[in-house]
């Protein structure tokens, strides 16, 4: 071997062009291959003998021998680049192994498809779990109003199945359901029977609340919350220990059904994403693969929100495109794939559980009938505005609210709070048909269109709430058409609004309180609630005044040309996307819920006006809003940074502040790298050639370092304070008698990202968001200046954004 | 002004944390602000005095005053990211400008919904334009058969609408529909009428096809072939000037309607993207937003794909996610949402022009009654199989094809070539029925399930194929079900088999002829020959043994159990999934033709299966392969590096080549620097402190460096060949007898990208594809070593893929 060329590489080099190199040699002969214009590069090198002993020493520890090494502390950040490079060598590994037995060989495709099967496992487990949460939380609604005689564990619908009544409203009034009351005091009507069952209504409904918050408490404070957040922030790189554990699967599956039935106003859409990425992370431990990399881990984490929102809703395409636009970071196409499936599985696991009795895969089935109108865009676009209004109002309120929780001694007494609330909407919402059901049931029959045998106040017109048997020909005869309005239908509008009112206050003050809580479904109901009203009005106007210019074009009289189920659904899209700002994944999520291209104009329109809207009062989802609020460090991937600073602005140290923190090359001792790591935080430090010419040599871990020093102390003979610290490829020359050197190469990031001092933060910013860092060294001219952190740039954009707000008119 | 402090920076700086800098000074004071580390980082300053009188001679440079700096030449790659900071700067400047007067805040306005506009009308002009395709290759194909007396601008549907048969079949013969044997010799029977009609059939052939190549070889030979390869690469950075220029537009439209009506084994799908990207790049001349900016205009042109897929199929998610997964390169969440209201857009308007005349969005609109049953899914997987077969045949067939065209003298006779292929292609087409019918209605026929009034021969069952007056209830009952193949059916498989024998043939030497073609459509339909070959088989099978125990579960004796045409549609999804590798979008194209989540599976099935198996022969696409063979400079996003070579094993110079051309930031004169231009072709050059000291300073484009000499040696006084040219950020001391100094700082990159030499490849494989550069810089300690450009990374890749050909197994 030649001593002129490199002495001891760490990655096995390939080659250049025309030769070719056996791999499993572990030095390569590089002597000529140094590139013409390195003059003095060379004086970086081993000047001398090449030893073959001194090689092992230093092999071993790139082995991941010393245990720690390469992982990573609760709430830090991950290292993207340095995790797909991980697994880009246990891929090499198996791949070269596989040539040489069939074992391997039979190891190395059952690892190439073992993302498949996890994301099956991950669709059948989350489609599983997704099914019982809707029985037991259907079950238990009903129980708060009563039980059936055949069995407590039917629900109410279950119980009547067996009945043989014709109308669906007879049905629901079979005699083997009794409520509390006819169980506890006898009666079947007059005012007893309904302050009994509003006193037991209230009962159970403190019941269940406070069972979820204890348990929440006392078990996996983490399953608290939606948990979208959270699970963004940690698709971002961030590492938050338990917060996926299958303590928090247990006690938020159980609470989630807890508070759902417990009446307040609160959704199990967003809790549902929590629950599937739970499974995923337990999965992820049976399998080598993602179990110890990050990267790929969340990748599956991906995946899995994409799982979640498709048993949800019964929408996988709408799940996946979900993960895509708002939660995940990072989506390669490869797990876009594996979402899909994965989402299908879900989506098909929980069809054939059947939790709605009904075998359609979706929520809320609608189906329409009459086509829209072009005028309707009007309506349309002002349930948009209505939307995009609420969204910024949800959010501003809310996150008010949740800072009250926090600075204030409201936030000391979680299980009051949530009794407290319980105690209230239970009050408030029984007296009112549209809260006392739950939110599911009534975006369903919000979203209905009105047939002719429907029992339902909302479809309380002349023609049906009469008579049923009146001929529709006989009323539309009479110019009026068969939708006028009659007494039901007044009632029901007065109600919606109350339950509208009541809906906005209620679901400011829940999101955030220590139970599983999601807005999905909130969400939807004020906007369902608010467009079957605008539909309503819109319906009767048109009824009224169809001989009127704008009307005759499209409404002939007697003909249904409004359907106030379409409004509910595109004001349920608007409100939606006005607190979460999602745009693609809910148009394609309330596609599938109907079927049809037909609608997907209005909704595309109310959603397009609602994001307009909301992001004009304010730039932030509701997401990403709790993030600020809980200070997680997450990079936004969405929004462009836009201001004119240069690196040399954001970098550290700052004039006045002490120097960059370096270790060198080959000057410092144990006791000295000691001193520098115990006397500062930071979790990495860059190593240059000398104090005197700080050129960057590379980048080493505080964790690193810290266990690699404990390990030489441990292991290493003879190692003592005085043991030079060496970084360099070859050993300088040590006089006989120094104590050994302890060599910590193997641990150096030998390319650390640089950027120079003048390099525009907006690029800065880019590079960290695409690459994934979580640090980046600043050079000039060769020499080191400084570090940004992630941390430093979030501040930055933090402080950037105080002084130009309203730069956010232009996205 | 302090003299210690930058004295002109290029970037208006921001500031640091605590003090607020107006932006509209021009300079900044930053005397304070400089980093403590930085020990010797003050000998790159000035030293003497601040002149601001030599200031606004180096703005004037930044403002693009010299025009041609920041353009790019053809057959180059962009900047990415200096593209998208010149964006950045333009949109500060609008919303800096926006605060001082109405006028422009109004600008700021429309220049932000400007996006949005341009989507609506790339949207309503390409679905415009695919409906105007849409209708007269229908009335063209027609017109190969025969004529409409009642206006020979009728196609053979429209002419019969008005015949009062009863029958389809009969409606087919209606007599205004005259054949050309019928107009010319009279007869409507006999040889005679057959003989006239396949002579006429040829000649139409014959003439549309001999048009269509003449028109592209004359007046725009970049609109042959499907277009795809070449979107992928432009939308991957690269300059092809003209591709999607009008005239392109123009031929491409004339001549696609032509290649499709003359039967040739070619579809329109493909070229339809072709078509919507040029609309896009056409009406982003309207918008200075697009028009100056490459990465702008490439997010438009991703949107253009999806609105070329949903125009094409009808199915606008579906287009949207072949974008976002097939075409584009970088899909920012905003261009995603843009996409969708395009594609929306787009679909819209071409059903209100109602090509097919069933006021269907869809081009193959089909229903499904029967459910499918598990075990079905062994034939979907087999049909997978074999669609991953053809695939992987078609593509290593058809570029061998294309290879032995262009290296022979075959290549030199196109027109020729496209002449003979359309006469054998007519030749042999018209005997048999399933290749005389277009491609589309063919694929149309296959998937349809046989009702009881078709009359397709597909439908011969012995209870159709008789007597449609036969009680299907009485065939039923004697056991073998209303399906039993009769003698129609029989023929119509044999003409099938040589059906799609013909349709393999004819479609490997089709595509790539200089004729526009696409080829989804012959690849779906020879995937739905054979779906439908098997559907049939399976489907006489469970009739024949229905008795057995396998079939006993789900095919009682009478019913319809299996749907030959879902075979179809699963066969047609896997051939086409083999050639293009597409796996969500194609599921998501095909579920919004049939509308219902139930057949998913299957098409998941068969799709994953297709690509698996396509993968494990060969693993590149159809239009990764022609890009390929075209030499292309696309660095494929999908694919990962998984080889152990370092940025110094492929970086130039290497050992043996000359030194690194580089740039002194001030030791060089104007007659130097051009003779590095003349004698060298690097498209750009470093910048070092000096040759001695090969620290790096900066990065100068060849293009802006030559245009800025020229403009000094033209317009600034005195500068002569002696003058030196100042990269510096202030004047060197120079002799008052000096010629004046050209100053270049404005144009060089400050912050070029830069790796150590330790870098893997791996990781910069990924900061090129994922950064979209150019090129980047490998430094070692502070000192400038070597470049590695797209090229060299590209040219490197395929040789460690040569290397190492059976990694391909693993993902």
């Amino acid at each position: 071997m030649d001593s002129g060329g490199f002495c001891d590489v760490n990655y096995h080099s390939g080659s250049s062009d025309d030769e070719l190199v056996d791999i499993s040699e572990v030095t390569v002969d590089f002597s000529e291959d140094v590139p013409p214009l390195d003059r003095d590069y060379s004086a970086g090198h081993c000047k001398a003998e090449w030893r073959p002993n001194n090689s092992p020493k230093l092999m071993d520890l790139l082995d991941d021998t010393v245990s720690g090494i390469g992982t990573y502390e609760d709430f830090n950040t991950i290292d993207w680049v340095r995790e797909k490079s991980k697994d880009r060598d246990r891929h090499r590994e198996i791949a070269n192994k596989s040539k040489q037995s069939t074992v391997a060989l039979l190891f190395s495709i059952s690892d190439a498809f073992s993302g498949w099967l996890l994301m099956l496992l991950i669709g059948l487990m989350s489609g599983a779990l997704a099914g019982g949460i809707d029985i037991a939380a259907h079950w238990m609604t009903d129980l708060k109003e009563g039980v059936c005689l055949n069995g407590f564990w039917f629900n109410h619908e279950h119980c009547c199945w067996a009945s043989n009544e014709t109308t669906f409203q007879e049905r629901d009034k079979c005699p083997q359901w009794k409520s509390w009351a006819e169980l506890m005091i006898g009666v079947s009507e007059g005012p007893g029977l309904y302050v009994v069952n509003y006193f037991m209504y209230m009962c159970w409904a403190l019941l269940f609340a406070f069972l979820a918050v204890i348990l929440v408490r006392a078990f996996a404070p983490y399953a608290c919350g939606s948990g979208i957040p959270e699970i963004k922030t940690i698709l971002s790189g961030f590492i938050i220990r338990g917060y996926l554990g299958k303590w928090t699967l247990i006690i938020k599956t159980i609470t989630l059904v807890l508070a759902v039935s417990s009446g307040l106003s609160l959704g199990k859409e967003g809790p549902l994403v929590h629950v599937a990425c739970c499974c995923a992370n337990i999965l992820c431990h049976f399998f080598t693969k993602y179990r110890r990399n990050e990267a790929k881990k969340r990748e599956v984490l991906s995946a899995a929100s994409a799982v979640g929102v498709s048993v949800a809703f019964g929408a996988p395409i709408g799940g996946v495109l979900f993960s895509l636009e708002e939660v995940s970071y990072y989506f390669p196409l490869k797990t876009l794939w594996r979402s899909f499936f994965a989402a299908l599985v879900a989506a098909f696991t929980l069809r054939s559980i059947n939790p709605f009795g009904n075998s359609r895969l979706v929520l809320f089935y609608v189906e329409f009938h009459t086509p829209w109108h072009l005028l309707e865009l009007i309506p349309f676009v002002l349930l948009g505005i209505f939307g995009g209004l609420w969204g910024a109002f949800f959010i501003r309120a809310n996150i008010a609210w949740c800072r009250l929780r926090k600075n204030t001694s409201l936030g000391r007494y979680p299980v009051l709070e949530v009794v407290v609330v319980a105690l209230l909407t239970a009050l408030l919402a029984f007296p009112i048909e549209y809260t006392k059901m739950s939110s599911s049931e009534l975006i369903s029959e919000l979203f209905n269109d009105c047939g002719l045998l429907d029992s339902s106040k909302l479809c309380g017109y002349t023609s049906n709430g009469g008579s049923t048997s009146g001929s529709v020909n006989a009323t539309a005869a009479n110019g009026l058409g068969a939708r006028l309005a009659g007494p039901g239908l007044y009632t029901a509008m007065w109600q919606l609004v109350l339950a509208l009112v009541l809906k906005m206050v209620f679901t400011v003050v829940t999101f955030g309180m220590k139970v599983p809580s999601g807005l999905f479904i909130p969400s939807m109901a004020v906007g369902a609630i608010a467009g079957r009203l605008l539909g309503v009005c819109m319906e009767q106007l048109a009824i009224r005044h169809h001989e009127q210019d704008i009307f005759r074009g499209w409404c002939s009289p007697g003909a249904d040309c409004i359907t106030p189920g379409l409004y509910a659904m595109v004001g349920a899209a608007a409100c939606l996307g006005g607190v979460t700002r999602m745009t693609v994944s809910l148009v394609v999520i309330m596609f599938e819920l109907t079927g049809g291209l037909e609608y997907i104009v209005p909704l595309m329109a109310a959603a397009m006006t609602s994001k307009w809207v909301a992001d004009a009062l304010g730039r932030e989802s509701i997401y990403e809003a709790h993030i600020r609020l809980n200070g997680y460090p997450f990079l936004e991937a969405k929004e462009e940074f836009r201001h004119k600073t240069l690196a040399t602005d954001v970098m550290r140290p700052r004039r006045g502040d002490p120097p960059l923190s370096v270790l060198t090359e080959s000057e410092m001792t144990v006791e000295e790298v000691e001193r520098l790591i115990a006397d500062t935080t930071y979790s990495g430090f860059p190593v240059v050639i000398s104090q005197q010419s700080p050129r960057l040599v590379g980048f080493v871990l505080r964790r690193d370092l810290v266990i690699s020093l404990e390990n030489a102390r441990r292991h290493q003979e003879g190692v003592v304070s005085m043991s030079p610290v060496l970084f360099t490829e070859c050993d300088p020359p040590l006089s006989p008698s120094a104590p050994p050197a302890v060599k910590l190469r193997s641990i150096l990031d030998l390319s650390p990202f640089t950027v120079t001092v003048h390099t525009p933060m907006e690029i800065v910013v880019d590079i960290f968001r695409k690459l994934g860092l979580r640090q980046c060294l600043v050079i000039h001219n060769g020499r080191l200046l400084g570090i940004i952190t992630k941390k430093d740039i979030l501040k930055h954009m933090a402080q950037m954004a105080n002084r130009d707000p309203d730069s956010i008119l232009f996205n």
